[in-house]
């Protein structure tokens, strides 16, 4: 195997941690001796061990002398962890192989410098996209301080959501669907708008066994969520914010109540300012939301600079009709004006298509 | 090379009779001895030589004993040229590969058991899921007299094919334009809606450097097609069909008399009978149509089961806004009722996608 191998090895690894380590990053580690495999690890669950020292603590013999290969720049600072450059350097491990550096840019290049300093040779950049694609939540959360977004819908090859009666179910097949469902279970949180719970009164939860439910968020600028909702009867097990601008004390006093939390956001546009809203929940540490809009939370969020990705599930089927379509809004008016996604990724789930992109200038690469 | 090599080779070779050819099928064909490619040939043009009679007038040394490939099994009837089984036999063949047998009910597996007759080994059935979608438009067009209907239109991630104001350049980029241009040079006749014409006054040709532009059609139901349009301004130089159920003898002599052809289509459901049309142009030897229809026109299409295949193009960006969809009409009521695409197939142009499917239980499947 060539340090490609064993990277890809420490990404696949890495991956195991999904859903558990926010806002930490996911990261994978390897560590090879004489061409032989004898360490591995991955973050595993926040505030627990970094995936270096995982890999050191599943060594099957002393790793002096060998290589390291791990997706991320190891930490040099004392956090919920000592920094994992010193057990780099207790081990004696000779090599270090980083995929990429720490996209903190006051941390990048520190660890990599001070073990360079301690005569470990140090190789940084091997598949390099990859191991960024990995941590692009942790990238955008800890560069930014807001949330990552990515946006998620499914369509019919018309582009519809619905037919012209407003019926959903379903769009996708079971395996697209599942899917969903998985990334629920990764994300932090997940974002509706209040139409979308008085239309389909969705529950929002992770249906996979052994998942873990995102934290529920509607978008509420005049406070309609229904009480009678299955989300806010449920608010008491699944955490639950209603975002508003509304003023009525006594309202948000019925949701409380039933266990949700209501957060004021100041109003823009008609609506709640959804840039103050990720500053909140920024703080709040969830690094990562899931936004399941309709057409028109979407138009808000894309319009607002707050999308960072796009999931376009595609099912192979027409509805014809005026229908709803997953983006709606003022719209722009001409061609020129639309939002650009780039670096997509296309996957075939069962009969349906998933295109995975990047919203071009989003906050991110504003910065 | 092995059988499947020599048979892929063979429908590169047929490929380069796209456009050329109909309402003939693509065909290819190699003859190889002692492991040599000896011979190839194509069906080049409508009215010449077959793929195997081509292939034997290359033959760089006599062809006895040889194997023949041919992705479509051989005529053995006088057409327009004698019956290729003929030529085989006089050659000395001695064993033909076949990619699939004749569409033609009537005709499927006869010059194979002919040839088996003569002592020839023949073998059917080499990469014969590619040999059928080369000769889609044939099989369509042999069984049911009508032309194969390819629906194509461009739409951005959200589903739009214009933004909120009507504007629709571009929606993808130069490399999925030119593909469709690449698509107009291959089909016989290329149809849109009376709307298009008045809203973007196309000029529907090809624009291919040595490009061939296929017969325009127009649906118009009442004859409303501008005059002073592009299309009819250029009648008398692409072949140019209205298809109307008005009855104002004057102002089709206002087109006639632009070179248009006029023809009389009965009314169905405040339009033109789209089914009886397709039998009108299959009668004038128009095999295949690329439809390049406004949202109405593409239901009115889908619903009348003239469509047998949809192109999807895709482009990265977001548009927003309630802007045209490329399905209208009046679209089904549940899920359940949605048309349906199967065997999809997913190409990336540039940076745009493109999605391939074909109609389950179109015209040609209920045969």
């Amino acid at each position: 195997m060539n340090d490609e191998e064993y990277m890809h090895l420490a990404l696949e690894l890495a991956q195991k941690g999904r859903g558990k380590v926010n806002p930490n990053p996911l990261v994978g580690a390897v560590i090879v001796k004489n061409g032989k495999i004898i360490g591995q690890g991955y973050h595993e669950r926040y505030g627990e061990l970094h995936a270096e020292r995982n890999a050191f603590k599943n060594c099957t013999e002393p790793a002096k002398g060998a290589t390291l290969y791990v997706t991320l720049e190891p930490c040099c600072h004392y956090g919920k962890t000592p920094p994992c450059t010193e057990a780099i350097i207790q081990n004696k491990i000779a090599k270090v192989v980083i995929g990429t550096l720490d996209p903190n840019p006051l941390m990048a290049g520190k660890s990599a410098a001070l073990l360079r300093n301690r005569g470990i040779e140090v190789v940084v950049g091997v598949l390099e996209k990859e191991c960024q694609r990995l941590i692009r939540v942790f990238r955008k959360y800890i560069t930014t301080q807001r949330p990552y977004v990515l946006m998620k819908y499914a369509m019919t090859m018309d582009g519809k959501i619905a037919t012209r009666t407003g019926a959903s179910k379903w769009i996708t097949d079971e395996d697209a669907r599942m899917h969903v469902q998985e990334t629920r279970n990764e994300y932090c949180a997940i974002m509706v708008g209040v139409n979308t719970v008085i239309q389909d009164d969705p529950l929002l939860t992770c249906r996979l066994k052994d998942g873990r439910s995102p934290v529920r968020i509607i978008c509420d600028t005049r406070l309609r969520t229904p009480v009678e909702s299955q989300i806010v009867q449920t608010a008491k097990d699944v955490k639950t914010i209603i975002a508003t601008s509304a003023t009525d004390d006594n309202k948000k006093e019925l949701y409380r109540k039933k266990s949700c939390i209501v957060l004021d956001v100041p109003q823009k546009d008609d609506h709640i300012d959804l840039a103050q809203l990720m500053q909140i929940l920024g703080e709040q540490k969830i690094d990562s939301i899931l936004l399941e809009g309709g057409g028109t939370l979407n138009w808000s969020a894309l319009e607002s600079g707050i999308v960072d990705a796009v999931q376009t599930y595609i099912a192979p089927k027409i509805f014809g009709g005026t229908a709803a379509s997953p983006v709606n809004g003022l719209g722009v008016a001409s061609p020129d004006e639309a939002y650009h996604l780039e670096n997509s990724v296309i996957l075939k789930i069962g009969n349906d298509f998933l295109i995975e992109s990047e919203v071009k200038h989003s906050c991110l690469q504003e910065l």
